[in-house]
Parts: structure tokens; sequence; C-alpha cells
């Protein structure tokens, strides 16, 4: 089809907005493919929902390849779903929640497992339906506390969402592959680096998950690699956990007085100068670092846990919240110190805490503390006979060769300590290396955590009912825009790959001339007689500098410049991308476009 | 495309749901093509989804060809536009609203005039430009009171909404009719047969508004047409206002005992008996009956208001509804009644109404009254020197020979009494017919109510900020599946057009025999090669009874059986909706099955 310049619903920018941070959120806005209608929330200008409809269009034909139906669930959806599974709850401050006029709750989904599983219920029965695979591409809701980087992390944003219902786990692993089959060919066809990474499932539940990854500086999720194959999301990183030591001839542990050292780097020289030892000077690594944190729960309920991780290594929120999942965290504040007065800031150890702390304290099914001490969690690096130095639970003092297992132990452990590039691989593959990468894709085994709660079975060969295996796929439809922007553009602006641009050619008219602007008309109609989008620049009273600098902005992958060359018979065509730029003969340019276009695919 | 019923997401039901009231709602659970999540709230199917797609198809396409440019907003929004045209409030109920995790307002959108209008203010500036057309294609929310008949008055639902942006009335009329032509073609190609009447503008505003009626004895609209070209919905038939009368010698008004007559027929047969008249019986004409409803208004405050017509005629709710818009009505209750002594139950008259009640009652700005007599309205027929009995505001009494003008008046006329076949057309042009729609399409004249409530101005060729002139006009999307299924079906099952099928071509398979599976997949893969949709019944232990109620139900237009005859070499061609059959040559099956299908577009 044919677009015009002079009638094209777009004004480009020349200053980036106020609000943007990265560079995809910048350019599709200053270029006039999206514009902000509230906090993650975009409406789509023409140009932006072309190159959504081409990711659309490319998604569902490798859906189809794959063998899964397309279908459509509502995003109003009512509560009771939600409710037997205990998302309602769980999803907490992210879900959109909402009454009817009859004070009915509803939510606006930000996934359907229910549903989808809810309608196989319905209409199927037995073991000769399944295998079965299907999708929808949708609009859902998810009310992000920090939705940012335009696109890619919105509160309002379209995903394709696939399911697969097989009777077992062998055939479910077939199902599951072909899915995971086909986003790689998706993430090929549009040109989208990415790589596959162990996940952790969050409130989506299941027992196995991979990431497909975008690598970008600019990516909100750490992912790790090793050379011997080692993929995963530092959330899903396990500790290798070492042998215990035994401690039967462990020195005992003996409190010192270590005033002004609230830091691990204070205490350690503080430990160095006062009290050395013989086999090699204190370092950080010997420390046991108490970090106190807060879980807010779904229902809203917030608790105090201290982390206690070896003093050189940090906290990663992201990762303690993965494991906490499905709670919030955050670090404590002063009003939770001041209603724990026995956490010493700075000087906080094992002796007040878990099971050392409070012995008359009560426990909730789920592991919260309803009463007593506080709540321990140690890194599983933590083993029995491990000595450390930690705080004594009173200012200015320390306790040294404190034993874990002898001198104290925690409610359990938890990965929450930093991944650090050097780390060993979990399956002895080699060291870690360590890099950033934005979501575009995410593929679960569910098992029966769905099908159980909701009552999914049918009937197997001998008659009898078999709760269904199922999986869940997701790829981020309108986020693959922004990682696409991300990945392809320049300081002058966004360089599209053909299978996705807005249109495949930019014909730019310089200069006053009437025979340049019914050349380029008429190259532009050739093109699409061809069956290729145009963009045509017919505008007469704009000057080829605006015009050529609107061009690089929009990042149409071929330009053609129709212009004083045309007095010689030539029209100059663009590489976007590249740059590389040829002058080709006025007569037969249509087939010399085509030629470029398709050199380009 | 091919399918296959072995494997497709499809199960055909043989009863009726119990919730469906209309054959369309029936038909589609039925076959299968939809599935009902919430009240109002429906799941696309993969056949449903299909024809959805074809319709939006044809929508997209004569939107183009209008010169309308697409873009997609978001249907989680902000509150402060809706604020600032005051819709907010006047949606009322209709309007599903939620909050944030921050506690700020969003709504769900009906529709997208402010939201549009804005993102013009936002990227044009100048006269020149203009005219401009943009529409979307859009899930919407609308929390209806009583959501009905499945797809046809959902509270989530797809629309087309368009809206146009001219500086001037003239240029609008242009940019307006554009529209209109665009929705005759959408109408036709989609083979609905439809109606164009004036209507009202209820919400939305503005100052006219046509509206495409799709006739169906199941519509919700009821629409008047005369011979002489005369076609409005009822809501805005206007009523032909008489000659006042001179009053001079007109006979006092003398109240009379008319016991037990708490309904217009026994108060005519009283009339007649106790109190007969020279020139001619007393008939209901000559009564005037004042009826009691509560309007509720968007701030939610619920107000009596009487409203007068002939006691020959009712009072059309909906027509009221329309009149007092945005207002809601209803009947009024006992509770209504218990608050207000001075409404004798059957015999209201207008002595203790409106003006010629309390004299010292207040109105508010809007006509809502304050304080004092309740408000009172009357049809436009009472015009002074008509003369009436009517109630006299005690048990059991009326009075007689009542003057409009002389002895009562009221606060305004209103158009609610009801519509009658017969009813003289507002423009002369004869006596009206009256039939029943199903909304389709809705094209609005906005005049400038928009633009200016938001400040969207443009500077015109001497640099003067003009007002721009809007106009908005929707498509019922998912609303046009029902409709044609609505249109379209039989005792059997749906009759869908080539044009909007699910597949053109539905072959069934039927026997044990597994030459006639081949020749069926042979015949379905030739016409998917010729670039048709295929449905194939390749189900194995399926009886050919159910096979072919099947299809029947599906309602895919032209069916191809491939059983008994294949010995001979011969297959069956039946066209669904005719039921019209003819044997084909299995050699050249698919050339004659493509000349069927295309005699049928």
């Amino acid at each position: 089809m044919l677009m015009r310049m002079s009638s094209l619903f777009l004004r480009t920018l020349r200053d980036d907005p106020v609000d943007a941070e990265v560079d995809s959120h910048k350019l599709l806005v200053r270029a006039g493919y999206i514009r902000r209608a509230a906090p993650g929330i975009y409406t789509w200008l023409p140009l932006g929902l072309k190159v959504l409809a081409h990711v659309e269009q490319v998604v569902r034909e490798e859906m189809a390849a794959a063998g899964a139906q397309e279908i459509h669930f509502p995003a109003l959806l009512p509560r009771e779903p939600y409710e037997t599974t205990n998302r309602w709850t769980e999803y907490g401050p992210n879900l959109f929640r909402l009454q009817d006029r009859r004070g009915n709750d509803y939510l606006l989904a930000p996934t359907h497992e229910e549903m989808f599983t809810l309608m196989v219920k319905d209409l199927y029965s037995s073991y000769k339906d399944l295998p079965l695979a299907l999708y929808q591409i949708q609009t859902k809701y998810r009310d992000e506390a920090r939705p940012r980087a335009g696109l890619l992390r919105g509160r309002e944003f379209i995903m394709k969402d696939a399911y697969t219902f097989d009777i077992d786990a062998d055939s479910h692993a077939a199902s599951y592959q072909a899915q995971r089959d086909a986003y790689e060919r998706i993430f090929a066809r549009l040109g989208l680096p990415y790589v596959i990474v162990a996940a952790t499932s969050g409130a989506m539940g299941g027992s196995r998950s991979e990431e497909f990854l975008s690598p970008s500086p600019i990516g909100e999720d750490t992912y790790v690699r090793s050379a011997g194959g080692y993929a995963a999301n530092v959330e899903a990183v396990t500790t290798p956990v070492p042998e215990a030591i035994p401690f039967d001839d462990a020195p005992a542990a003996h409190v010192e007085d270590t005033p002004d050292t609230p830091t691990i780097a204070s205490l350690v020289d503080v430990a160095n100068e006062r009290f050395p030892r013989a086999s090699g000077a204190w370092t950080a690594a010997d420390t046991l670092k108490n970090v106190v944190v807060v879980l807010t729960h779904p229902d809203g309920e917030r608790e105090l846990v201290v982390v206690g991780v070896p003093g050189d290594r940090d906290v990663d929120m992201k990762r303690l919240e993965a494991a906490v999942a499905p709670a919030d965290v955050e670090a404590a504040g002063e009003a939770d110190f001041a209603r724990h007065p026995e956490l010493v800031k700075g000087y906080i150890g094992p002796g007040v805490l878990g099971p050392n702390g409070d012995g008359g304290r009560e426990l909730a099914d789920d592991g919260r503390v309803v009463s007593g001490a506080v709540r321990y969690l140690l890194d599983p690096r933590i083993v029995p006979g491990t000595s450390w130095i930690t705080g004594a639970n009173l200012p200015g003092r320390h306790v040294f060769e404190l034993v874990a297992g002898r001198d104290f132990s925690a409610d359990g452990t938890v990965e929450a300590a930093e991944v650090r590039a050097g780390d060993a691989a979990p399956d002895g593959s080699g060291p870690l290396e360590l890099a950033r990468g934005i979501e575009m894709g995410h593929v679960f085994d569910l098992g029966t955590k769905y099908s159980q709660a909701l009552g999914l079975t049918v009937l197997d060969q001998n008659g009898k009912a078999r709760v269904v295996h199922m999986g869940s796929y997701g790829v981020g439809v309108s986020r693959a825009v922004a990682a696409l922007a991300e990945n392809f553009h320049d300081e002058r602006g966004l360089t599209w790959p053909v299978a996705v641009a807005p249109a495949q050619v930019h014909v730019v008219a310089t200069g006053k001339d009437d025979a340049v602007f019914a050349a380029a008309e008429e190259i532009a109609a050739g093109l699409v007689a061809q069956g290729l989008d145009v963009l045509v620049d017919d505008r007469r009273k704009v000057s080829p500098g605006v015009k050529f600098a609107d061009a690089e902005l929009l990042g149409i992958p071929v330009i053609v410049v129709v212009g004083r060359g045309l007095a010689d018979g030539v029209v100059e065509v663009r590489r976007r991308a590249s740059g590389v730029t040829e002058e080709v003969a006025v007569q037969g340019a249509v087939s010399s476009v085509l030629e470029v276009v398709d050199s380009l695919r």
C-alpha cells in the first residue's frame, strides 16, 4: 500500500520525550510510532501499528506451523477462576481489580491459564482430544509498580500466550519442544538476537521454565552463561552447596569489642588489626552479613526477614524476590527497626534471629513468623562447620569463630546472594559470564498446577481419569517492537529489518520541480504494484534536509531519493542501515529497488 | 488454509444454552463459534474468530478507501480527559471505573472521542493538516444494566470507531458523507440488509446523527418509515405540534365523582355513562394520563418526574430516556409515592404538579426540582386550548374540561408518548410504519462539543484559531457477527455468506473406505492450493448423520460430500443456504467447487 507524508498522521519530534530513558522509547516517540496515554500505557500511531501488525503476523504464522489454534479470551474476567488458583491474591497490587455495577469482582487479566484450562475442561473429555495447543494474541494488563522504558515494561501490553494440553509428561515434552522451536523461528524471522536461559517460574507456578532473552545493556534481566553451555537467568542460578565441615575441634566462639565497624570493610580492618589469625588475613568472605528486608505478602501483610550472606557478596534483591515469590521485597526502613529493638543496626547476628532467638515463636503454614524472633534465611554456602565473624547484637561488638550448625542455625536457605562473573556454574560446566537481556519470551512446563486446581481431567485409554499436563508460552508482542527498535537504530534514527518495517521503501522527492514529484509518484506506484508498502515524501514546502532527517529517523530500510539526478536519468537508492548508496537509472528503477529490498530480506 | 474436524478445537452442542433467547446467540454457541465467560463477556473460538477477522478486514479496507488512517488507543485510560467533557460522570453506572495501585482513577473506555481529540491537538496545529480521518478497531467496555442476546449487547465488545476533523461545517459534511458512504459499502459487502434512520445522539452529544439498523424482529431499536422517505429511530421522532386552540368560550372545568376509575378504560366508561357530552362519546384520547417516573441522574441523584400524555398512548420508556439523557428512567415505586402523599395513585392531575403545584419551589440550573412540587413534562400534543379529563388529586375524583394554558401548565414538553403505526411523519411525508432493527452503525456530527471542551483549535489561512469541527462514526464489529448470524440461519443452523464464512468449503468424507478419505483430502488440498479456506471432516468414527448435522450447523456455504458416489466417480456439491445440490465428477471437482463458490460471492 501507498502512504504519503503529506497526509500521514505523523509529526516527528526533534527532542527526546522527557520521560524516556532508553533509545527505543525515545526513537519510537520521536519518530511518531507510539505516544504515551498514561504511565505504562501507549497509543499506537499509524507507523507503529504497522510494525506491530507485522510482528503479530510472524507470530501467527509460526503458531500455525506449530499446530496451535487461535482463539481469543476477554481481558475483563470474573474473579472466581483466579480465586480458585489463588492468583487473585498472589498477584497482589500487580493485578488491576474492579467491580461491576452489581458489585461483582472482576480483574483485567495479566495472563489466562485459568481461562484456557476451564475452556478445555468445558469442551474436551478424552485422551483422544489431546495433544492440544491453543493461543491468543491479546491485550493484557499488569499494574506495574515501576512502568518504564516505553513499551518494554507497560501496564497495558500485547502478548501472545499459548497453552498446551497433554495426557502425560512425555507427550508434554514434545508439545513444549514444538513451542520452543516456534519461538526460535519467530525471533530468527524478526531478526531479534536471543539466548535461551533457564528461569524461575514466579507467579506462574509449575516445574520448569526457560526464557528467551534479547541481549541488551538496558535489559531488566541479568543472565549467566558458561563456556560449557549452562545458561540461566541469575534468578534461577543455584549455588553449588559446599560439603559440611566437621567442627568438633573448632575453637569456641568469642565476643569481641569492635567499635565503629558498621560496614564489612571497617570490620575486616579492625579484625586484622586487633584479632589477627595465623591462617591468614581475615577477608570479607569470612564475615556473615545479615541484611534486614521486608516481604510484602500478596495478602498485604508485611513480614520482617533477615537474610544472611557471606560478607563479600551483596543481597541481589531480584534474586531474593524470585526466591520468595509471590511476596514483594524491599529494604527494611527505620520504622521496621524501631519495632524490633533486638536488631542492632550494623551489629546484627544469628543470636536473636530464627530458631536461635526467642524459642516461643510460632510459624504459620507458609513459614511466616507469627510471633517471636524474626525469620532467618541463609545463603546455601553457609553450611555446617563454616566459621564466621558476625554481629553480637550489641552496639560495637562482634562475635568471632561462630560456627554454623554448632552455634547457630536458621529457618532455611535462600538464593539471594549476588551471582558474580567467575562463579562456578552449578552443573560444573565452568565459570560464569554475566550479561543483560530483555525478556522476549517465556516457556513454562506447568505440570498439573492449573489442571489439578480447576479439575481438568480426561479419560485415558482405560477409562481412567487423568489430570492433564499443561504448558504455557508467552511472547511479548508489543515489547518485541521496542526490542527491535533497541536492536535496530543508530544515532540518526531507526533501522528496521525488512520483515517488520512499516514500509519497505521510502521514496523522497526533493526540490520544486514537478517532474521530480511525478517521477517519485511513478516509482512509488510501480513498487506498490509489485506488492510493496511504500511511503512517499510528497511534501512540497519542506526542505530536502528535513526530509532526509525524517527518513533517517523513521528507519524504513530502503530510501529512494528522486531529485537533481533525475535530469541525468538517475535516482539514488540508499540502504538505511548500512548507508550503502548507489545510483540507478530511473528507467528500471522499480526493479533495481526490488532487488535491493530482496537483498535485505 | 486447511482445518480438520479431527483436530479443530470445537464441540458442537445439541441443546441451546439456557441463557440464550435469540437465534444468533443459540447458534453461535451451539456451533462452537463463541462461549460465554461472564454476563455479556464472550470468548471467541477458532471459527468465530475467523468470521470476526473477515468482518474486520472488510471494515479496514473500506476505511482505507474512505481515506481514514488506522491507529490504536488503549482501553485503560485515565479519568482526566473524560472528566473534562463530563462523561466520567454522565456515563453513570455504564462506565467501568477502577483505580491503579497508586489510587489514581482509570476507566475502561466505552468510546474514545476525548483521546482522539487530544491526540490531534497534540500533533496538529494548522488548517493545512485537515481534513483528517482516523479510526481504530478496538475492544470497548460498557457495564450494561442488562447485557443480552450474546454478542448483540455485550459488556466487552469490539468496535470500529472513526473520527473526522475539519476546519468548518462544509468540510465536515464531506467527511461525514465519506464515512456514511463507507458504511453503506461495508454493510453491502457483508451482505447485511440495513436502513439508515435519523437518531438521537445520547451520551455522545453533538448536533445530528444517523443510525444504520439491520431490520430484525429481535432488534432492540424501533424505527419508523414513511412512504415519502422519512426514516427515524422512534427515539428521534418528533411529534407534529398542533395549533393552539382559542379557549375564551370554553366551559369551566368541573370536578366530578368518578369512583373506582383507576384506569383510563374504566374512566372513559364512567364518563360516558354519567357525564355524556353532546359532541360525541368520550374516548381515551380525551383523557390526560399522568405517569410518575424516576430519573436517575449521572451523579446518582433520583428525581421524581410526572409525564402527561394523552390517555390513548402509553409512555415509551426508551423515548423518554432518550429525551432526558443522560439520566436513566424507571417507573416510580411504592416508596416514591409514599414520600409524595400529594400524588394520589390513579387520580393524579396537574393541580399538584409543576408550576401549578407549590409556588415556592426551586429549580436547579438543569431544570431539576430542588424543592416544591414535582417536575411536570407534557406531550407536545397538549397545546393551549386542548381540553382534558384528568385526575383531581383526590381518590375517586376527576376533573373534566380542564383546559391547557388556562387551567394548567407544565415545566416543559417531552417526547415520551409511544409512536404508533399510522402516526403522521413529522415532515409531512405520510403515515409512519414501524419496524425493529439491530443498531449496526451510528454516524455523528459532533460539531465542536469535544474540540471546544478539550481546546482543539487550528490556525486558519488568516492565522486565526478555529475550533475544529468533528464527527464520530461507529460500527459494532462483534455485533455484526451476531447480526449476520441473525440474518443468515435456518432451522438447521447457520448459513454464512461467502464474504464472512470461517471457510468457503466444508468437505465431508463419509463411510469407512480409505479411498473416500484420500479423495476428500485431495479435493481439500486442491481447493486450498487455489487460495480457499477449507474445513475437511476427516473424523473416522463419526456417522454420516452426525457429520451432515454438524456441517448444517456450522454453516460453511459450500458442502462437498465425498462418499458412496466416489465409486461412480462423483461427489456431491451442496449450497448450504439454498440446499441446491448437484453431483460433479471427482475429476475436476476442484474447479467445479470453485465455480460454485464464485457463484455465491
